[in-house]
């Protein structure tokens, strides 16, 4: 596995990078989604289940975004599909110019579907545009329904959520009718999936819908 | 209740502040801790416990970390104790000089036992001395038992681990004995505490620890 050490403080602008890449991604017809979400909120674990979906119709590439470690990327690579990880040496989020870097070091050519998934924080990341098509953002049952309005800025800035974990509903107070009042106050086209990653409930929906935007973003789909 | 909106970038050196702080506080025996975790992993949760274990026999004040909402502070308040909302408008961590303010805001006088619960986030708020005697980190058991090594900075500089939602445990993949190993290659000093704020399992001993804590530091405990 590949992997990129992030040494220094990155300079520039962000936005800026992004659009460049974004324009390759455009070219190139990757259709590339940003999943975001805290500590343990299961984004491995919906990536994983989303890659087994998918990887015999499509071409798929995983950026890993962490601080130290390459235990997620581990765990993708399993899977047999491309993987890069990401280090970020103790920072709290991936920018567009890891992402620069990161798609210089993949085969972009044989990508429809990219997945960046960032450092686990529910606040950092959301202000930074890796160039995804789509902010991703996964939030668990066991982190409670009062998360939305506490960190909105993702969860407005996103345009899927995925409930993750739905199979711990019944253990805990969580109250799925206040989520989506509240989910819906910031950010009313958001689309939301429940699902869970223990029954596979909810992922074959999921996936579906991705399969659908990669095609409309030009990626091939041999289904 | 009181609330500080943060609205400007923070300037200074932190430490030098955090040093400030903490003079004041071993003038006036305040036993401090930062409490710091994860979206979710149950901070306000403990915190409600070890207040109602220790109401009767301490003066405690809370200081709330939150990016926009008083959703937590509320939870707080409700218990009949001290509780100041530090709003940050957005940003990721509590640091030195909001404590600074905080503490000009609140009746340190009457107060043995200074809580601060932090925004939830497993990686910023590490950075930042608040003036506390201790760092409290509380990690939930859904999260997983990799997150010390993916997150080790919070990890290697608490005094004390909460494990939290012990009741799901069942439910779950977590597995103690390899959170045990990577958290003691990390930090062979740590404390660490299983509890559940549902079977409340564990808070006892917690309320004790942390009540032996204050009366080192000078608090007064009418036990």
């Amino acid at each position: 596995m590949k992997q990129i050490l992030v040494k220094k403080n990155i300079l520039g602008t962000n936005n800026e990078i992004a659009k460049k890449n974004r324009e390759l991604l455009k070219e190139k017809g990757i259709f590339t989604i940003n999943m975001l979400g805290s500590p343990g909120a299961g984004k491995t674990s919906v990536l994983e289940k989303i890659i087994k979906s998918l990887k015999k119709e499509l071409n798929m590439c995983v950026i890993e975004g962490d601080l130290y470690t390459t235990k997620d990327a581990d765990r993708i690579e399993s899977h047999g599909i491309q993987v890069l990880q990401v280090n970020t040496g103790g920072g709290c989020h991936l920018d567009a110019l890891m992402i620069e870097e990161a798609l210089s070091n993949i085969n972009i050519e044989d990508t429809d579907f990219l997945i960046i998934e960032n450092v686990g924080n529910l606040v950092c990341p959301a202000s930074y545009d890796l160039s995804e098509d789509m902010k991703v953002t996964v939030l668990s049952i066991t982190e409670g329904n009062d998360k939305p309005l506490k960190y909105p800025s993702m969860f407005q800035r996103s345009e899927v959520l995925i409930v993750n974990k739905i199979d711990l509903l019944e253990y805990t107070n969580f109250s799925m009718d206040d989520l989506y009042e509240d989910i819906k106050s910031l950010n009313e086209n958001i689309k939301i999936f429940e699902v869970s990653c223990t029954t596979e409930e909810g992922i074959k929906d999921l996936a579906e819908y991705f399969k659908e935007k990669i095609k409309e973003k030009g990626g091939v789909v041999n289904a």
